[in-house]
Order: C-alpha cells, then sequence, then structure tokens
C-alpha cells in the first residue's frame, strides 16, 4: 500500500506531537510543515533535517504531492485552512475545537460531504484507554440506562489569549460527554465568571439530554488544584475516572438506589445498594498515535472517523450555546 | 446565673445530639422533651431518665418554666412551631433550612424582632473549627480579595421523602458562603436532575454576588463517592477545604495569576506564582456545643446571634430562588 | 437458653466499649463490674445505675454467681487475674497481649486445659471485615502460595509506661499474620530505638515462616502522620489493606512476576503481569460485638476458639523473642 | 574557559539521560561513546549524527582528547573502567552503586587521591529539589536533633539479573541517608525474602548510627503499589517525603512528644504538640543536568564534589554489610 502523503501546518504546542506521531507509523509520510514563526520551523529542522518547511501555508495546502493536511493552529485559523485544503481536495485533520463558529463547521461538513474528503477533529481523548472502557463499559450495558455525566477539569491557568477557558477545556469534556452518552443534546445552561478581563476564567456548564440524562461540567483556568474527575452515574452501576491516576483511573462501583414510590409510605421504600469496587485494568497505548493511525485508516478505506466534522460540529453547536448562555447569565440556550 | 430552661422538640436523626449538648453545659437545665414518636421518648427515657417527656408540643410551647425551644423536627413544621414559641414568649433555636418559605421566615423573623427575642438557626458548620479558620484567613486579609467559591457535597442517598437534593445539602454550603464571603448574593440560577420522582436528586447552583464574586454549588445524592469540598479563590491565596480529611482540612496555596492586559501583547503579560502550601491547624472541638454555648450567652446578653433568623432566611431566600431557577431550566432569579 | 454471667474487670479505656457489647448481646448479663478507681465505677455507674460495681477483684473472681470474667486491664495483672478467676472455675476472656511473659501463657493454657474452661484473648481485629476478608480470600486459594506480609502501624503517641511500642501495637499485627498466614513462625529478628527512656519507641520486626514466607511489621509511636497498611503478596495476586480508608479498606492486584531461570539468558525470561484491581465488599459490623458473641457460644458450646490461650501464646511468644531480639541488636530468635 | 572533553560508556537505560544532559550543559563537549551492543550505538547515532562511537572502551579510557569519563555500565565492570581510566589521568563520573566490593572503592578513592583526580558517584537524588529541600531544613535545625529517617522503595520489578533488591534500590536511600544524617553509621542489620532465585527480591535494612539516630530501609520488588515515602523524625518537627507527589513532596509537621520523665508518675508527663503543616515549594529542576553541572565545576576549580568516592563508598560499605547480615539473618555488621 502507499503511504499517505500528509503536511502539516503549526508546529507550536501541540505540532511537534503530531509530527513525532506521524513519523512513527508506516502508513504515513510527512511530505511538509509550514509555521509562520521561523524559530518553529528551525526548531523541528533540529530534530527532522530531511523535512520539507515552509512559512507559506499554500504551499502545503496547494500542494499536488500532498492527500492530506494536519491543521495545528489557532482555532480562528482553522476555518479558512480548512476550506482552502478541501477545496483543494485534501482531507484535513484538524485541531479542537473544529472552528470558531457552527456556521463555519456546517460549511466545512457540507463542502468534505461534497467532495467526498474525509475530516477528523483532533478529539484526542476519545482514543485514550480511559475513554474506551468507558465507552466499552456503557456499551454493554455495564452501567445500565444512564442519569447523569459530571466533569471537573480545574488547574492554575494556562490563560489563552483569544478563548475563553470553555472553548479551552470545556470541548475535551463535551466531546467525551458526546462519545459515551450517544444520544444529542437537547439544551445548554452555562454560567461563569471573568476575574482580568472580558473572557470567562471559570465556567459551569448544565447540557440537558433526552430520558432525563443531565451532564454537568466545571471548568477553572483558577484552581490551586489540578483536577480531572467525571463521574457517570447509572442505575445499576456508577463510575468514577480520575485521569490524574497513574493506576486505577477508572473505578466501578457497584452502588445505587432502589426507590419504589408508593403514596403515603413513600419513604420506607428507598433502599441503597453498596457492593464492590472494580477498577479495571486501562491501556495505555498513546491516544495520539492510535488517533492517527486510524485517521489513515479512514482515509484510505473512505470509512467516515466517528470524530469526523459532525462530532467537531457538534462541540461547537454546544460552545456557542454556552457562551450565548452565559452571557445571559444562565438563560437556557436550545440546539437544534 | 440562673440556667436557661430549655425545652426540646424532636428526637429523631439529630434531636439526641442537641440534648446531649444540652445536657453537657452548664448555661442550661433541660425542662421537657417532646416527640409525637413514643418509641423516641422512650428511647429518651433510657437515656435520660429523669427528662420530663410528652408527646405534645403544645406542653412546651406553652410552658411558663420553659425560656427557650429547640425545635429539631423536619422543615415543614418549623413555622408554626416556632411561631406558637415565639408568641409565648420563647427564644428559638430550630434546625436548618429555617423554613420552608421566604414569607414565614420573614415573618418570624418580624415577630421575634417585635418581641424582643432570638432566634438562631443551627447552621452548625459555621462553628466548625474548619469554616472559623476560613473566615479568619479571611477577615485577615490573607486570601486577598475573593473570586469564587466552589463547593461539591455528593453521595449516595439518603434521599429525603419531602424535600428535595437543594433544600437537604445545599443550605449548608449556602450558609458557609454566606458567613465567609459577607455580602450579600444578587441572582441564582440553578439546573438539576431528578431521576426517580419530582423531587431533584442532583442540582448544580451558581450564586452571582457583587464585585464579580461568583459562588458555585454541587449537590447530588447519586454520587458513588462522597465528596466534601470547597475551593476559594482569592487574588492573593487560594485554598481548598477537604471536610473529609482527618487532618489537614484546610490547605493555603500561595498560589494566583498576575494579568496585565496590554493591547496586541496580552499573552506575554500573564505570569503564574505557585509557592508553598500551608495546612493551619483546626480547633477539633465539637461544633455543636460551641454554638449552643452560644445560643445560651446571646439569649442572656440580649446580643444578636450572627446565625440568626436574618440569617436563616437569606438561606432560605436562596433555596426559594433555586427552585424556581430549577424549574425553568437556569433562568437568572434575582435576589432582592 | 440461660444467659452467660459476666464479670468485667477494668473500666479504662477499653472496658466500657466492653460492658456496652455485653449488654447488647443476649446471651449474656452482666453481673458485676470491678475497677479500682472510684472515678471509673462512677462513670460506669451513671450510664449503668444498676449494674453491681465493686473496687475489690476478689468479689469478682471468686463470686459464686459468674461464669466469665472478662479482664480489661494492664498486661501486668493478667496472670494473677486470670489464674485466680481459672481455679474458681470461671471462663476467661483476657485483653491482648495476653500476658507479660511466654511462662505466665503457658502456665494459663494448661490451667485452663486441665479444668477444661475456654480462655478468649482479645485481639479484636481478627474479627473486623476487613481480616475476615483476608483470610477468605487467602482460603479460597485467591492470592495462590503467599511470599509475603508487611505492615505498617505507625502514629504519634500514645506512648504506654508500662511497655514499649512492641508491646503495645505489634500484638495486632503479629497476631493478624498468625490468623492469615496459617503456620507457626520459626524465628524474629527485631531492631529499633528509644529516643525517651529505655523502652523502645519504634521497631521493625522480621518473622520467618516455613517455605520462605516472611514478614515484616514496622510499628513507630514518633511517626508525624497516621499509617494502617499491610501488605500480603502471593504468587498469583497480591492485596493491600488500608485501614484507614472509609471504603475500599481492601484491594486486590492481579499482578505478578513470572521468572522462568535459564542458565546464561536468566534476565529474558522474567515478565509481568498487571491486569484488574478490585475491591471487594467488606462487612461493617462491629469487630467486638461479633467478638463477644463468639465467647458466649464458645463457653456455652466447649468449643475453642480460634483466638484462644494458644493463639494469644503464640504472639506473645514473638514479642518475648522481639525483645530479645531488639536488645542484641537484631540477633535472630528461634521460636520453639 | 575551555570545555571538558568527555566520553560516556554505556548507552542502555541511563546512558541516553546523560548525552542528553551532557549536551545541554556548555562546559561539556562530547568527545566519543562507547558501547559493546552495536544496536545501542546505533541508536545514539540516529540522535547525534556527528558523534563518535565506539565499541571498545579502551578508545574512550585511553584517549588523549579526553579529560573525563561517565561510566553508564553495570556495576560489575565499574571498577575496572574507572581504575582504567583513573591510571589515564582521567577524572570519573560514575553510575551507583560505586562498586561490587569495598575492597574496589577504597582502591579507586585512593587512586584517584593520589594522582588528584575527581570521582563523582551518581547519586542522582542528592540533586533533586526535594532531598536540597530536606537538607537545609535540617542544616537550619528545622526539625531539631534527628530521631529516625525511614524509607520505602517499593514496586513491582524490575528484577535485575546480576543483583538483589538490595544494591538496586537501596542505593538511593542510603545515600540520601547519608546526605541528609550527616553522621557515619555504625552498624547495619538487614532481613530479606527471596522467593526465584537466590537474590532477596524484598529486604528490610536497619542501620544505626550515633546518638541513637536510627535508620530504616524497605525495599520490595513484588510490591503491588509503587511507594516512595521516607519519613524523618526530629526533635522538634518531623517531615514526610512523598515522591509520587506531583506538588507538595515535602511536608512538614509541626508534631512532637515532650516527655518528661519523673519516678513513679512517669505516664502524666508525655504530651503531644500538633500544629500547622507546611508543604514547602520544591525546585523542579533536573536533576542529573544540575549534577552534571556540578561534577564540570569540580572538575575545572578542583573542588572535591559532596558525592565522591568517599560517598560512593560509605554507601558499598554498607551494601556489603546488609548481604552478610542478610545472609545470617539479621546478624549486626559492624562499620568501621
Amino acid at each position: 500500500m502507499s503511504q499517505l502523503r500528509v503536511g502539516v501546518i503549526g508546529y507550536g504546542y501541540w505540532g511537534p506531537n503530531i509530527v513525532r506521531n506521524l513519523y512513527g507509523i508506516e502508513a504515513y509520510s510527512v511530505a511538509a510543515l509550514c509555521d509562520t514563526n521561523p524559530a518553529a520551523l528551525q526548531k523541528a529542522g533540529r530534530v527532522y533535517p530531511a523535512l520539507r518547511t515552509t512559512p507559506d501555508p499554500a504551499e502545503v495546502l496547494e500542494s499536488p504531492d500532498i492527500d492530506a493536511v494536519a491543521i495545528v493552529t489557532p482555532v480562528w485559523t482553522h476555518y479558512e485552512l480548512a476550506r482552502t485544503a478541501l477545496e483543494n481536495g485534501k482531507h484535513v485533520f484538524v485541531e479542537k475545537p473544529f472552528t470558531s463558529t457552527v456556521r463555519q463547521a456546517e460549511e466545512l461538513v457540507e463542502l468534505a460531504d461534497r467532495k467526498n474528503l474525509r475530516i477528523m477533529v483532533d478529539h484526542t481523548f476519545l482514543f485514550t484507554g480511559a475513554v474506551r472502557k468507558i465507552r466499552e463499559l456503557i456499551d454493554k450495558g455495564v452501567l445500565g440506562p444512564l442519569f447523569y455525566f459530571d466533569s471537573s477539569r480545574i488547574n492554575l491557568g494556562l490563560f489563552q489569549h483569544d478563548v475563553s477557558v470553555v472553548w479551552d477545556l470545556a470541548p475535551h469534556d463535551l466531546s467525551i460527554m458526546d462519545y459515551v452518552i450517544g444520544t444529542k443534546a437537547e439544551a445548554v445552561v452555562a454560567t461563569g465568571g471573568s476575574h482580568f478581563n472580558h473572557q470567562a476564567d471559570m465556567a459551569f456548564l448544565t447540557i440537558y439530554f433526552p430520558d432525563n440524562v443531565i451532564a454537568h461540567i466545571n471548568v477553572n483556568w483558577l484552581s490551586p488544584v489540578k483536577v480531572r474527575t467525571t463521574l457517570i452515574g447509572g442505575r445499576d452501576k456508577m463510575l468514577v475516572w480520575n485521569d490524574l491516576e497513574a493506576d486505577e483511573k477508572i473505578k466501578v462501583y457497584d452502588k445505587g438506589v432502589d426507590v419504589t414510590s408508593r403514596e403515603g409510605v413513600y419513604d420506607l421504600l428507598v433502599s441503597y445498594r453498596s457492593g464492590d469496587v472494580w477498577a479495571p485494568k486501562v491501556d495505555q497505548t498513546e491516544a495520539l498515535k492510535a488517533e492517527l493511525a486510524y485517521f489513515a485508516e479512514c482515509v484510505t478505506t473512505g470509512k467516515k472517523p466517528f470524530n469526523d466534522g459532525e462530532a467537531g460540529l457538534s462541540v461547537v453547536r454546544m460552545l456557542e450555546a454556552a457562551d450565548q448562555s452565559l452571557a445571559e447569565r444562565g438563560k437556557v440556550v436550545l440546539l437544534p
């Protein structure tokens, strides 16, 4: 099989991880790297002397020798770069959040469809052993019907100059939530505060799903401690995912409530189950490597990735709704 | 000094703690105990053979030999009992939440004022070593101006048949929040879900304060793990209170963000401080004992307790607002 | 069935727990309580007005209306009291450590045998849900053949004026070790230090068992943190028991090493297993209650308790050996 | 200032870290790399294309263009390589443990002295922020006179085919202990067990120091959990160093015991102090980089490093004593 020729745009914080992993996957040949910052290109040149580098995105986007483009740049540049890539017949791998607006995301999805090209949005967490294990547990019915998803992603900094804490941290939780809950969110409520400029530095999102499923996300750039904890409660079992644990990232609790409602004696009929706790082993393979291998597979076989443009659009829809709700202090915003 | 003659109404879950502590404080003589449940009175009789017991609240509320009444009954009975006690010239110590409605609380506050009687609402946490230490740190300016208060109080059960998780768990956080923030809340947003009946079993409250201070409270009866953690962030320092820690309940972090906003080069001007962590020793005295001693002192000297009817009313106002917001999926509810 | 008439000697730190539990078990009637300290008897009188109290042990030991005696006094008094009780035909429940010397313990065991009376040594931990679960896991072969037992029991204080940290804290671990390992210890090595007087305030014990099983116990009165952790390693699985955890006291690790030794290529043939972790639910019933119920059963049915005089003697043997080894800075002391 | 020309022997597990850091320090030029394994040299060649490589140690040891040699090979090769290096007038940086025997270490120390060359033994931990902070706290008298040092370094594997767990893991603790206690150890007792071959896979060391200071080290290759915890108790304060904590690696406890011994009333005169806890900020700089910079400084200025051959010899002396004690089941072995 011939290799997929990929060009990379952006060699800042995350770009080096993309390039390193592309080099480690046989399905790829890395055709070119673009960054407008000469220092970034120099840095890349020291590690990959043979890699063609350029400060001009057009050299990547329009090159006839390139099959796919990885866009690893700030969010406000995604739309222009991805559109040009698609228009030039290239598949697109793009950082999260997908775009700055719902309108942009919709347009890119439609364009890719029309040209029969793949878009993959880099929601890396979906490829971690932990999230795959959670999805597996839910798919197998271990938790039973879901009740809630409650996630905290808080730490000190890093303040972003172009996006709020919602656009910086919440895409992780929103994409994971979408992936493991599996139904379409109906409405979003967001509250929060900003203490240094107009951008929110802490925010609290509630997302309503069908069948009384509710999600809550707490993101905060002003926490003295780092927390990465998600609780998922089902009727039959509940789990806690603590991503900062070296081992035992996921714990499944055989706990629950049985409530039989009967008029007049209601309170006598609540009972609690509390049994064993179980920490399934979680695969430790690097998530980004698995994701990029999957991208190559999707491009080659024409398979639609599950983290495609639609998935990215869903997250952007909720981010936009959260912004609107935040601006109106918790007003509920319905999703289409 | 003559003793304060106190009658107790209610000997269910919390009543025994009240009676035990009253017996342990010299300022009190326990004059009578009332419970409509004969089994409860029998249980009390075994421990306190000399204690006068009665199933009829009126015997306590109207007794000329009683100076003060401790009301340790379900919230929906507070108003009637407290009003009758006040009308009969008795000081009132009453469980939290103070009343079922703002209107009731306002009426009781007014009645007590008119008759120059004390009301104390049993927000026991305000008398713990941890909360007193937090208040002291804030009063001394150690944290600097506050940014936020974020509290989680989650566990499995115990479902209450007459109140939602908001009225059951949030009063703790709301009263602590009021006590340590020290300004009046301006508005409330609440979201949440109910999975067994019409009562919310999990809820997420945001409370807005002046000067951009924001509070968030996460209460949940369906969590497989018990969490009692409050983060309080200030400009100069931040603290984490984990009430489940046997030692080191409070940790003060010398951490913070310095953001200097300058046009065009914004992102260069964010810097982070990260220094020592300090766990101040926290007094371990039983909170309820300190609170009841303080009640006796307030009644005797005529001093207004800081956890008086007004404090209880403030919490009920926020609970009522939360209920209203919950019913309208996060609509912001302004406080007077 | 008629009740077992029990007399209690000693109402200091632990005595109140014994008396409270005896009152809660139908098989017992509490016939008398003795303590040489009048304040202790007064305190008991307030809680149990009907209980006969006396400062004279002989009134309990020689009373014809008493079937069994619970000896809850300092260790140096155990021998005299237990011997007199046995000579007077009474069954004996005695605090740990059983006696101050091996000779005393042997004599009591022999005396009880001769008079067909039961001795039970109060190794309460053996009746906790955690230890019973560990024993069950080992008995069922879940861990496979055992490799080691390694326990830490450290905290600040409480210094005892009559015994060293070895006699104060190690009996817990030694009795648990005996109970779960199930074979006879062969030899003891002990090291340690004393920093305030001649008594060791920290000590490190190694106990050798047949088949290469080794135990290690770390006891320390001078630790700033409280630790109660025991590791038990088997060929097939390993477990960690952290008694300070509210939930998940026991975790079973599907971990191990497979070493195939082959000349010359030894290092290629080590492999590691690392699978799921599992925290079995542990029964929360009060251990002392279960133990005292078991004592009544043993006395009534004539059954030999597993924590009998022999079990107590085994612990005293190791304590005496540890003292001897400590005095000679780690000299190995063989057990008979 | 001219650069120090250093040759490196050994590019297995640790060698790459040495080479990478040498490249990152201006004081060095990396002159040559030797490894008998061609794959290792190939691997190095890819990262450092300009680096001269050779399978023959003599090319490094005898090269006139090399001032110092870093020996990063298994312990049984250290003596030969270091001796040849010194004989050829080269300074030596050598992995821990320094040598396989005391005799070898003594000879190398003497040889270096005679030829006025520097030896530095790579006890990397001494250059971590944590250990430097502990040393600083002790030097400043914060802890008061020391009582004990108690360290646990346990995990699953990695079995070494040529050394026991004592020689593999204990050198870390022994060198740290030497560094922070500051006096010469007097005697060693070691117990332990081996479950797969003749090498101990778990061991418990006690080291006696003057003035009643005692150290204890627990090393284990068969633990299901990884532990890296050291307790250091002083008269005035006590500290716990948990190296697995991301933040708050060191906690200083204002805790202690005051015992006044007075005949007859001994037990009344024990009192406990328990105050604040404090986690000083710990420098996060890479320890190996600091250590190698210090080596260059020592070589250039002729200063004797504190982790010199004598320090390495002290550790080897204790390892040899531990082996001897282990073989005789805890027999105390005096150090010279």
